[in-house]
């Protein structure tokens, strides 16, 4: 099976590593070769040799959602998840005009043009998040705001043309996952749920918990896998507020963040499981074989890190992307499981520690 | 780290695919790029350009002992295990010498020039085992004599230099492994038992298991490596008498097909903690998550076998390396997890099934 993957980041490194087990092979269509997931595919290609690479490919998935237009109309007829749920989910207005209209429970928000915002923003009431349309990476254009002061700078940030969302602020009592897989031939499973942690907009630790809140997320992610007519993963972020309730914040038709603790912690991670299921495999057990979580590696280098203190943690193991470093990017990540739930929560102060040595590495510009 | 391996095969494949979470490139040195591990590697290399895959790598280590003695000249400053170890290990008579002479517990052996032969095991008596000196693959070069009558046809198959073990034919009660890692830093870490079965001589399954002779092998192991000053990995297989009665019967230093399952019954993989150890990191856990297990997939191509029935075992996980098919030929194998002994020896029953679906197929000339 020659399976094509848009996007050459981690996400489709770790998809290419895992899939190398099944015997599969991998094109990867991205613009720089020296990317995590070009640097292993079997075959790299530019952006421009799209058609090749439709040729060369059985299936094509993403590991990404910016991805250009004219490359989504010609990949479509190959590409699982189909290429409409990657357009819904491309547009936050989009994805939230879904939701709301199927009865997903979903903090209160409402659209706004860039001309309207700051009058909006006024009715809607403050605290409040506001959200373009378009997705920026990793929490960026994403405000919260305490005045409807904040507009014109936000405004700044925008191409006059821009949409936003206006959100009502959410204080959740935690945040959590559920990742779903549902193949070709109709087989559904649900990962565990993790419970996560956020530093500034981006997912900075996160780790298996059994919480009031699991049924009912697993069953708002099947449903939704449903209602997207979707083939492959879904990875949904709720939030849990400190009234019970379970909000959708986003969901994320490919493999998450939050389900790379899966590669160690599961039967089955969610890279190998995406590849069955647009395959048309049966689907691999999505069950614990013990606790287990993730640590981000953000904007460090391996020279950064106390390296050798981390991998001394029992059951620690890196994943190191190969990336240039930049502030606040995903370098790597590092997997921790543990016998108990006690001493996976240590481990991961530890791993933690070993990292962000010093508690301004987290946020320090570079 | 840029690491050579030479070798192109699955051990050197898997121990990419393990290395490359670390950061680690890979230089392979193979007659062929179409090979699994030669498929993967950052640079391939022929035999013939061996200078130049020393130069580009920082550390070498082998994935397979048959390695051409100019070769290993070349490589020797840079090779860990070293090529010493390499060496008594390439030769039956040196290995089991090295063996004896240290106190390690062996079945009788003696050591006969192919003149001798036939008077020799008349005085030894039979059941009788004759191995060659040179290593053959997968239980060749080894068999089992009833009578001085098969002496004859042996030697037809070697040429009149070889060297031969006369060896005491051992009714064991069972065959166990055990894999040590040491690091350059010293550290040391033992991997669990297995219990494993084989089928004319080619590992068929294998699987975790307490038995009363743990701590026995691991002691043994623990003290082979520090004597033969090896860093990185050292299988040993024993045969259990029905006397209760441990022996050595053959090392390997390096990945060995008894610790695939470590992909995903382990911590940390044999193939990691390969890397850990040479690299000078700090070693992984080798503990077991879950009991786990494993198949070998011989002499079958995926068409043969009941892809779809394996992968819906639950915690079945499916390794398959991209060779051509030969008859008995090591082609993949599955991984097996479970919650317990009693469900692993079923899953482990019902992948059996799945791959060898009529038992003729385990014996097929193809």
């Amino acid at each position: 099976m020659r399976v094509g993957i848009l996007g050459g980041g981690q996400l489709g490194w770790m998809t290419i590593l895992e899939g190398r087990k099944l015997g599969f092979s991998f094109n990867v269509l991205e613009s720089k070769k020296d990317s995590p997931a070009g640097r292993i595919a079997d075959r790299w290609f530019h952006p421009s040799e799209v058609e090749e690479f439709i040729k060369e490919s059985d299936l094509i998935t993403y590991e990404f959602e910016h991805i250009e237009d004219d490359v989504l109309e010609k990949v479509y007829p190959k590409t699982l998840p189909s290429v409409e749920i990657l357009k819904i989910k491309r547009s936050r207005v989009r994805e939230k005009e879904f939701l709301r209209k199927r009865g997903y429970p979903l903090a209160k928000f409402e659209v706004s043009t860039a001309g309207e915002l700051e009058g909006k923003v006024r009715t809607f009431g403050f605290p409040c998040v506001v959200k373009s349309e378009r997705l920026g990476y990793d929490g960026r254009g994403q405000y919260r705001l305490s005045s409807a002061d904040d507009v014109k700078a936000i405004l700044k940030n925008h191409p006059p043309e821009e949409v936003f969302v206006i959100e009502e602020f959410v204080d959740f009592a935690f945040e959590a996952s559920r990742i779903g897989v549902r193949s070709t031939e109709g087989e559904v499973r649900i990962y565990p749920t993790t419970v996560n942690y956020h530093h500034e907009g981006i997912l900075l630790y996160n780790f298996t918990d059994e919480t009031p809140y699991d049924e009912e997320m697993g069953r708002i992610v099947e449903s939704l896998m449903e209602d997207l007519g979707l083939f492959g993963l879904l990875a949904v972020e709720f939030f849990i507020t400190k009234e019970g309730k379970v909000l959708i914040n986003e969901f994320a038709p490919r493999p998450h963040n939050t389900g790379h603790y899966t590669l160690d912690g599961t039967y089955t991670s969610q890279f190998e499981n995406l590849l069955r299921a647009i395959a048309g495999f049966p689907l691999g057990s999505t069950e614990l074989k013990v606790p287990s979580g993730m640590v981000n590696i953000l904007g460090l280098s391996l020279e950064d890190i106390d390296l050798k203190g981390i991998l001394s943690v029992e059951g620690a193991k890196l994943y190191w992307y190969g990336k240039e470093k930049r502030h606040r990017r995903k370098m790597g990540h590092v997997n921790v499981v543990a016998k108990d739930k006690e001493t996976l929560k240590r481990k991961i102060e530890e791993v933690l520690k070993g990292i962000y040595r010093r508690p301004a590495e987290l946020t320090r510009e570079t």
